[in-house]
């Protein structure tokens, strides 16, 4: 066997382990690979904790950079044993991998330690690497396509929202004014945002009877329209449910037509809906 | 050609453009005035803000007159160029476009800046001129639709909130007494409004055991009902949903087979799924 | 005519207008009833504020007896025009009308500010007079009766949410302590109920690391189960309004078999279902 | 009547009372234990309040060992009656059962009022035997049913919310910083999930103008996609609602006319409803 035949064998073989799961490596890889990033995503979070970071700093300094040069060494693996490396550096998950290690490298580069902070965040970015199991569950796409096919309805509801606080806000900044809290229009719109979702945090709330009144319809206006997101998404499940039940329906009677070809016959059908030929 | 002439034409080409948006400047003219108005509330906002206020108050000032001109302008224009103006002026539209320019001509004949300031918020309404969006959105009839259809079931909802809350409000005033907050029963009532919507600011808090087990249980209540508006428009989409189906489904094929007198054929069927009869 | 029969007919036409509202004058003075009940749950609230009640306090009791006079009145004509009339008094709507007018008589003859207090508050509950709005509306109905049919679920639901806040209150009680406001368990589960409804006063909130975890989990797990009391109303309404449907459905078929007399036929029945005689 | 036999119809009785409820005495006992429970537990409940602890410890701390007498009295009888008592002991009904009554022991050897503390609350479990009520519950089953057939998409639903608490936290630690109460990223988390499940404390809130939009922008997605776990809740109850009308119905009347095919007949159908042929 010539060296350049072992090297592609080599390539695919390191391309089954790390690119697909349906082997035992490659499941083994991707579990490893979970595991390596919720580590390195909780050595950031601890390390942003100030007594941790007094206490075990350098410690978490070499887990950090330990993390780095893992998934640096999996970043380049995947560059050399794919056939198109251009197209997995321009894929979302290419960038999102790439992401995930740059940080670390400019904090060696460039100094300043409030800089440090801002590109450690950024490796958190990594975490997006678990959506990767998203492709391996019916129900991720089931979420996702309800979501997805009610994305307009609720946009427009949003935009309704929106609408609708940056008008309370504005009544409420001239209501209440700058004594109780209310001391711009965007802080009360702000605070409209946090009442109408129900949040109700309470950094902010109304002082003036009327003030109150108004925010007492605006509870009870978020209180009956949260309805509207919550109708949106569960007609649309259902609809895509009663789809699946059609399609698994329309499965069992598969029989083709033998004069016209068509195999799209309901449950109840004998004949053919086309070509009236009797198809049971 | 004749000025009269000539003159109605222009007036028709602006027509088309201000009032309809099928041509190429109709969608550009739509689209330049949405982002007018929205830049004009974010100048409203900004100068609501103290900081900025001081810094840039004349700026804004200056752009607050130029696009209170510009929306002259295209009133004025509106009024020229449609055939009824009267029906346009007393139209929902209309009182919106009017009030979008008042505001800041009456802050110009009348003095004193706290005047002013409600003027100023006023104009803020001109955004609902946004709401033209919705006449190019069927989700926005969908979502109306549902919503005035449920608007009986949710007010007498509503109304059954409001007599809790009252009751509840009153017992409280009663349990918990002035020193914890619960000064009055408006007061209250604003209190059990703010919990039973599950918003829970905080700024008012039951602190006597009873009056915490009545909060809990007024918690629990409102955490349970929100389950009512949810429901009822949830199904009214739903029937809105079958109801669309239907219309589509009946309106392709509604023939009865002669032989054996099914009539629920797929849109697409020419001969009777049950006895094979040729139907069309 | 006789004295006996004019007093018959008197009492007649007065039980015509206070108990029935198909005449004009029935109407009337159940709309005038319920805007006297209103005013006098507003001069209850009103009276309750201290500042309104310094100033306007005595012309405040003078409406107030005069409604407490009036409601007096009503309740006695309901009495004699009445045929039975212990059936109406020991009826929930007639405990309700005189639990309304009874407190303000219970504070002439009781000295004490105090309680007074409390019976003018019980007044209050007057308002569920207007509940007799629901009868006449089918929407009241059928909110009633979709709440009615799910409460058994609901109260199993309500009854596994108290287990958890006391086992989580618990927890929260031993993992905070007195110092962070977790001063006792019952005070816990009261913080637990504030959580998982999704409240948040933030008047008792957790402090350390393992009670804001503990915390968290509680809020997605309140965030998540809010879905079984919605989906339970919702499937109820969604069972009512098809129902509905069906009575609907079946009353347009509405011919009865001539050979068996059975009149329950489906929509595309064309034959008896019980004896085969043809029905269309 | 040998002594042996009478041992075995004596442990039979036991076991009847104790294990099943379908006898009087059997429901008696049911009831009389839950009577027993909720009072052992509020006895707890009342002993961690300051107040009540000084007054009546001494009582309360009888009344805890008199309710643990007699659940193990109870935990013994079950022991003795029962055929396979490692079965029990080994279940998870044994193990809540022995939980139960263990603590007040263990504080009898343990000395250290802090650690009794921590065996008082775990007795609370005890409370889970109340869940023997679900056995008896259609509703609760069904209840059950919908939360565990919907599992899995509510998994995959926290995750993604995990996921975006865990970056908007730390976006929130970049912008806000410390001052703010923003002091780490585990801290910020903890506040991005009390923002996104809508329960807003107010312990932790932005201050900054971008922290604010970020966290408006946080509460309206919390507020939207609330509509996701209630979605796939309701729709996951229609379907098991559609299978129990289903089988109730397909159970009756399984025959196919002989003549047209037609074989969704009603339950009560004798003869075909389209061709009128006799069915059954």
């Amino acid at each position: 066997m010539k060296d350049s035949t072992r090297w592609q064998n080599w390539k695919y073989k390191v391309y089954k382990v790390i690119y697909r799961s349906d082997s035992f490596y490659g499941k083994l890889f991707d579990v490893c690979l979970l595991v390596a990033i919720t580590l390195s995503v909780i050595v950031v979070m601890l390390d942003s904790v100030a007594k941790i970071h007094q206490r075990y700093g350098d410690e978490l300094y070499i887990l950090e950079w330990f993390f780095t040069i893992l998934f640096t060494i999996e970043y380049i693996l995947r560059l050399i044993c794919i056939r198109k490396p251009m197209a997995y550096v321009t894929s979302k998950i290419g960038i999102i991998d790439l992401l995930a290690i740059l940080p670390t490298y400019v904090s060696f580069f460039v100094a300043g330690s409030q800089y440090l902070l801002v590109v450690r965040a950024l490796r958190l970015l990594r975490i997006f690497r678990i959506f990767k199991l998203w492709h391996f569950m019916d129900e991720g796409r089931f979420l996702i396509g309800a979501i997805y096919a009610s994305l307009r309805k609720i946009s427009i509801f949003m935009l309704f929202i929106v609408i609708l606080t940056i008008i309370i806000g504005s009544l409420m900044y001239l209501i209440e004014g700058g004594e109780n809290g209310f001391v711009s229009i965007p802080q009360s719109i702000y605070w409209a945002v946090v009442t109408i979702t129900t949040v109700g945090y309470g950094d902010i709330s109304p002082a003036t009877p009327l003030g109150k009144l108004l925010a007492a319809m605006l509870m009870l206006c978020g209180y009956a329209i949260i309805a509207v997101p919550t109708g949106i998404v569960t007609t649309q499940m259902a609809i895509q449910n009663k789809n699946n039940d059609k399609a698994a329906g329309k499965g069992a009677n598969k029989i083709s037509c033998n004069k016209c070809g068509l195999d799209e016959h309901d449950g109840d059908a004998r004949y053919c809906k086309r070509c009236g030929e009797k198809i049971i």
